[in-house]
């Protein structure tokens, strides 16, 4: 079996980090070793940079929503060319704790630049997308208190509740309408969720 | 007369420092006193830290040329928002070292990236452009021995010959197709070049 890029898509709070320790779990169960795991923005020296620069709040400076779109897609261009397909190209599986969908959503639906955001993934990412996602959804309300027990808020995630309700209203639509994006009930408990995403992934290895 | 933004163009070398300044010297004797210079990329506290990212090289981690053009647009996105528009809709002038062209020539042309940068390009900018753009032209290899006798290179400037002369033609070529561009020839004296520059400028504000 080829190297694959899974991809972990959610709201904060939703427990995506937990979802990847227990695919990289999976993955080992089915005696795949050579795997790594991504997060993004991020995931390389460069992007970790640009990270840093969406998570900031600057006094006098606000980063615009169109920047902020361009960065999302500059970290993400940066993570593809100098990890993701190297790694795929060398056997190495890839597990990614968030990818464009989360433009997509945050972005797309979020700051309702949907058409913005379409064409600069269209530019970018040339039909390079994940072999599966898995969509751990969650209400917004339950997730950012989750998230609120972390410790202090960034910037995207003091955004207001509507804000994150469009992010899942476009989560929800385009997992409807891409069969390689799973949806898993994230309200469940932290077994049932893991046992979702066991099958899911089982379904998937096994297809 | 409504705020203009004016915007210098040219490959390393060009002499754009100075023509900025004999900009600024013409606005005052028309008695345009309301006037601010940005670069690009740059310009904004925001902008400044992406503008760090382009000109680094990190260890292991060269910056993608996908990446590149992506900070770029995401550096013009954050001025054109927070300083250009702002200022133009105040009566506030500006002329800016850099702007569109530049990743027209430098991606587009010295990258060959032309399809990537035009689609970009139109999803950012949404037909928002400089009232006059001032293309300093000149030979690269002239350019790149002035540019030489300042400094230690960054990142772009040590590219190869053949890189700028694609982006030199990248500049005549949209020069050649857009009217509000003007091309200065910048290999001659500056005195000459200034008076070229003037000329230009003078035929603009009594347009």
């Amino acid at each position: 079996m080829t190297a694959k890029f899974i991809v972990i898509e959610g709201l904060e709070g939703a427990g995506k980090s937990t979802a990847v320790a227990c695919i990289n779990d999976v993955l080992k169960q089915h005696k795949i070793e050579q795997v790594i795991t991504t997060r993004e923005p991020g995931g390389t020296p460069v992007a970790e940079q640009i990270r840093a620069i969406t998570k900031a709040e600057v006094d006098g400076d606000p980063l615009s929503d169109t920047a902020e779109c361009l960065l999302m897609y500059a970290a993400r261009a940066q993570l593809i060319d100098n990890v993701i397909k190297p790694a795929l190209a060398n056997g190495v599986w890839v597990i990614g704790d968030r990818h464009d969908l989360s433009s997509k959503a945050y972005q797309g639906g979020g700051r309702e630049l949907q058409s913005l955001v379409n064409r600069i993934s269209d530019a970018t990412l040339n039909g390079f997308k994940p072999d599966l996602t898995i969509y751990m959804d969650i209400d917004p309300a339950l997730g950012l208190a989750r998230a609120a027990g972390r410790g202090e808020l960034d910037r995207i995630e003091k955004q207001d509740l509507s804000f994150f309700e469009r992010a899942r209203e476009s989560y929800l639509s385009f997992a409807q309408q891409d069969e390689s994006i799973v949806t898993i009930d994230a309200s469940k408990s932290i077994e049932q969720v893991q046992q979702q995403i066991r099958s899911a992934l089982a379904r998937f290895l096994e297809s």
